[in-house]
C-alpha cells in the first residue's frame, strides 16, 4: 500500500551505519560504503583510510589539486567497472556552505562518495478554465536510470560553474523546448532535501523547486531524447498517481507532494501532515 | 545588523543544556528549566524529579487524571506567581503524533513545561492591479505579550478540541472581521517549526501557515481589541521591514520569510537560502 509518506520514507531510507564519513580539510563532505572505502586504500597518497573514516590527504590543499587527484581515481574506477558510468558533468563538492567548493567530482561518482548534490525540478502547470493541470513527462526507455518512469516537466542536476537561473533555462529548452523568456518566469518556491541509500552508495540531495504556469498553447517537446512523451493531467490525477502507485521516479514524488502541500491540495488535518512536511526537508 | 536569517536564529536560540526532559508514559513531551524542575518536587505524587529528567507519575495513566493533576499544580503555581498568567485556553500535549493527546495544559503554562504548541498564521494579501500587497496588524499596546509589535493579519494558538479550519475561521472573525466564507478560502501552505528559549522556558512551536487573497473592498477590522491598527503595504515594504528591523513579533518574521520564499521574492541564489529554508522547519 503506497501513500505520500511512504515515498518520503523511501527517499530517506539511509542507515548511516552502512557508511563511513568522508572528510576534506576537516569538513565532512560525504559518506562511503565500507567496501568502497577499503578499495580506496589503493591510493595511499590520495586517501587516508581508517575503519572510522576516510580523509582526503591534507597535502591536496587546493581546489585544482583535489579535483585532479579525484578525477584520476574516478577514471580508473570507471575503467575497472567499479563505477559503471562516467557522466561528463561536474558537481561541486561542498561542506556546510554551498559557496565554499572544495573540489569538483563527476556526477557519475557522486553517490559513491556520498556527496551532497544539487538539482532543479520544475512543476509545469496550466490553468484550464479554473482547473489546474500539470505537465508530466515519461522518461525515455533508453535512459540509463529510471527508464520509463514518470517525471516532473523539467528536472536536472546543477553542474559546477553555472547559475541556477541559467541552468533552469538550459534544462527547460533541452528537456521540454520551453522558450527561455517563458522559463525565466518560473517562480522559485523553496527546496526539498532527502538522503537516499542506493545500490551505488548515498545520495544526499537538495532539489530546488520551481512552479511555472504555462499558456495553453505551449506544448512541451523534448529536444534531447530524455523524455519520450508529455502528458497534461489534472492535478487530482497526478496526486492519485503519486499517492497510489510507484509510477514516478522516486524523488519526483516528493516534488509533487511539496506542490500539493504548498497549494493546499493536501490539507493540514491529513494524519501524516506533520511527518510529511518535516520529511520533505531533512537536515543533510 | 538584522537579516532574514538572524530572525530565524533568534527563534531557534535554545540551549538544551539549560533544560531537562519531561516524560509522560515514557514519551518525551517537553523540557523544563532546572530550577522549575526542582520546584516540582513539592508534588511527589505527581512528578518523579531527578537531575536528568522529570517524569509524570505513572499512576496518572488517563488523559483525565493527568489533566486534572497538572491543572491543580498549575493553579497553585499561578497563585504563587511562579507562572504569571492563567490563559484560559487548553493546549493538547502530544508525543510524536499530534493525534495522540496525553493530557491538556493551560496555554499560560506551556512554555514552563516546554511542550510543543500549535498555532495558525495567515498572510492576508491583496492583488492591487498586479502589485502584491500584504495586510499587517499592529498588536494592541495593552496586550500582555509583544505589545505594539507588527503581526500577521490573523494569528492564534490552536486550542484543544477545535479543528484547524474552525479555529482559523474563528480567529479570522475575532482578529480581523473576515467573513467566514471568505476565510474558508484560505489556502493551507505548510507549517513552520522553531524552538525558542524564553524567560519563561522553552517554546517548541508549530505554526500552520495560510495564504488568503482578499478582495480590495474587504478591510480587516479587529473585533476583540488584540490589534490596534491594520496596514496594507506592498510586499517589498513588508520584506524590508522584516529584513532590516525588529518591528515584527519574533515568530511572525518567519511566517513572512516563508511567504517570500514560496512566492519567489527571496531567490535561491540568496547566500543564506539553504540555511533559511532548513531553519524554517527544524525538527522538534
Amino acid at each position: 500500500m503506497m501513500s505520500y509518506l511512504s515515498h518520503i520514507k523511501d527517499c530517506n531510507n539511509c542507515q548511516l551505519a552502512n557508511f563511513r564519513p568522508f572528510y576534506v580539510d576537516g569538513i565532512r563532505v560525504g559518506h562511503l560504503k565500507h567496501d568502497f572505502a577499503e578499495r580506496l586504500k589503493s591510493w595511499p597518497t590520495v586517501f587516508q583510510v581508517s575503519p572510522q573514516a576516510v580523509r582526503l590527504d591534507p597535502h591536496l590543499c587546493s581546489l585544482a589539486a583535489r579535483t585532479q587527484a579525484m578525477r584520476t581515481v574516478v577514471e580508473i574506477l570507471v575503467e575497472q567497472g567499479v563505477i559503471p558510468h562516467w557522466h561528463g558533468e561536474s558537481y561541486p563538492v561542498t561542506g556546510t556552505s554551498k559557496a565554499q567548493v572544495l573540489f569538483t567530482l563527476d556526477r557519475g561518482a557522486a553517490s559513491y562518495f556520498g556527496v551532497r548534490a544539487f538539482g532543479q525540478h520544475l512543476n509545469g502547470v496550466v490553468n484550464d478554465n479554473g482547473q489546474l493541470k500539470m505537465w508530466i513527462g515519461r522518461r525515455s526507455r533508453s535512459k540509463w536510470s529510471d527508464s520509463g518512469k514518470l517525471d516532473n516537466m523539467i528536472a536536472g542536476g546543477l553542474p559546477y560553474g553555472i547559475s541556477l537561473s541559467e541552468n533552469l533555462i538550459k534544462e527547460g529548452w533541452e528537456e521540454a523546448a520551453i522558450p527561455p523568456d517563458l522559463c525565466a518566469q518560473a517562480i522559485p518556491v523553496g527546496y526539498i532535501s532527502y538522503c537516499m541509500e542506493t545500490p551505488l552508495g548515498l545520495k544526499p540531495d537538495i532539489m530546488y523547486c520551481y512552479d511555472l504556469e504555462l499558456p495553453a498553447d505551449v506544448i512541451p517537446q523534448c529536444q534531447d531524447g530524455e523524455v519520450e512523451e508529455f502528458y497534461l493531467w489534472p492535478v487530482e490525477k497526478v496526486a492519485a498517481l503519486v499517492q497510489d502507485t510507484e509510477e514516478f521516479k522516486k524523488n519526483c514524488n516528493l516534488v509533487i507532494i511539496d506542490f500539493l502541500i504548498r497549494r493546499g491540495f493536501i490539507p493540514p488535518d491529513h494524519p501524516d501532515y506533520l511527518e510529511m512536511v518535516a520529511g520533505l526537508r531533512v537536515p543533510l
